[in-house]
């Protein structure tokens, strides 16, 4: 089976191109591409299938076989795909996901993709801003932000410092959050540029969060901090993030999507 | 540029064929190829060259660009793909390594290699039979031998509930090793079938490693404890180890080689 590893500031896939191979157990693929050491080695796996609402559609498992409904990164690289490929012959089109219908724009070089912009929807703001709660006996001011999966956004003057394998847990089991959180630990440069850390709820820390990096950017313009425009450095990358505040009120992710390698495979030997 | 991903009991690197493909800056490209989200992910690189000494010949570069002498999980894939890929039309052959020349042994079935066998050279005994020393204030019996490299061997009932990232580095860094050691902690279940649990010196735990399978099984033939062909269940699978006490000396390692997948990349988009 032929397949495509892709990466959106190091959120890594392997991706299916469905409109020629047909996979039947997508979970039991996934468990088997994603391992590292035996397998292809992913976060994940992709498929990029023909779609009867949309331009095409994408489905996504975790590596241990559970479907997810959407990625910000994914979904960017599942863009490139279809438009490198000539799945999709535009530069604007729909993707179905799990999560409903994403709506992307392709800034094209040559022909190829290099920056891929979704739009993530409408924030939802699910706290005080700012609230405080009582983390191990501290106060700590934070934001609360949904973009589909919840977000708590904390501001600091030094993030490289942080002792995140303390804290993100701290955060993400408090009982403020019954449905655990994701937490972002933020860094104002200036106010068109700030550094993030995340704590994804159930992974830990990980090299990029795109729907934390949205609302890590709707919340320091919420509060003042930064403009509507706003750059967010992550460990693997930057992303560009727009929140159209006074039009449509949706927020726009913007970053680059790559194609790594081509290959081939026989899953008897996965 | 082509490569072929392949692994040995977990152990996992990039292959390249230099009798067809040239690589210019190995070290540079192994870190690239290396990287488990912005690469291929592997353990490092390896280079199947020809030789003018051997039937090939192995370079090997480490995930940081560092160049490896030897690895027996390697060398068993690079026998595994000249042969299936007909570089060398023979069951036995010679491979050049930095290590000196290495002779393999091809078990094929249906024209691909399924085993292969390794001859890894003459043991050598590196302490007293056993030899106590002193970790953190308490007496510990083990063997060591080398294979090239230093190996400590340490005998327990149940290597399952050991604390391996506290007992590791205190092998690891004793003053009895003033060049550290690789440390191995054995269980035997019985004279022909040993488990075992590794801390590499300067790696810590990991799934396989070839040479600690082989200097295990020394230690155990020379102590009593098993016969002289034994298997070794590691984490990532099983190896036969058969040493040749009586007759060259030499000690002989079988195991798995497995070709995962086939791929092309661009150099500029690791």
């Amino acid at each position: 089976m032929k397949f495509t590893k892709m990466q959106g500031i190091g959120n890594d896939y392997v991706y299916i191109n469905c409109f020629e191979e047909s996979v039947e157990d997508p979970a039991e693929l996934a468990r088997k591409v994603s391992d590292r050491h035996f397998g292809i080695g992913s976060d994940g796996l992709i498929l990029i299938c023909p779609s009867e609402t949309a331009d095409c559609r994408m489905r996504m498992f975790n590596a241990d076989g559970s479907e997810s409904q959407m990625c910000g990164n994914g979904i960017r690289c599942v863009g490139k795909y279809a438009y490198d490929h000539y799945l999709v012959e535009k530069t604007e089109f729909d993707v179905e996901t799990e999560a409903g219908i994403k709506h992307l724009k392709i800034k094209p070089e040559h022909g190829r993709a290099v920056e891929v912009t979704v739009d993530l929807g409408v924030p939802e703001i699910t706290s005080q801003v700012p609230e405080l709660i009582c983390v191990e006996g501290k106060d700590y001011e934070f934001i609360g932000i949904s973009m589909g999966n919840p977000h708590a956004v904390y501001y600091m003057s030094d993030i490289d410092s942080l002792d995140l394998l303390a804290m993100g847990p701290s955060f993400e089991n408090h009982k403020r959050f019954p449905e655990r959180t994701n937490t972002e630990f933020i860094e104002v440069v200036n106010r068109d540029y700030i550094r993030m850390r995340v704590w994804e709820r159930g992974s830990g820390e990980t090299y990029a969060c795109g729907t934390g990096a949205a609302a890590s950017a709707v919340a320091s313009a919420l509060s003042g901090r930064t403009s509507h425009t706003v750059e967010v450095e992550l460990k693997g990358g930057n992303l560009t993030i727009h929140w159209d505040r006074d039009g449509s009120g949706h927020v726009f992710m913007t970053g680059p999507a790559v194609e790594v390698f081509e290959g081939e495979f026989d899953i008897t030997n996965l």
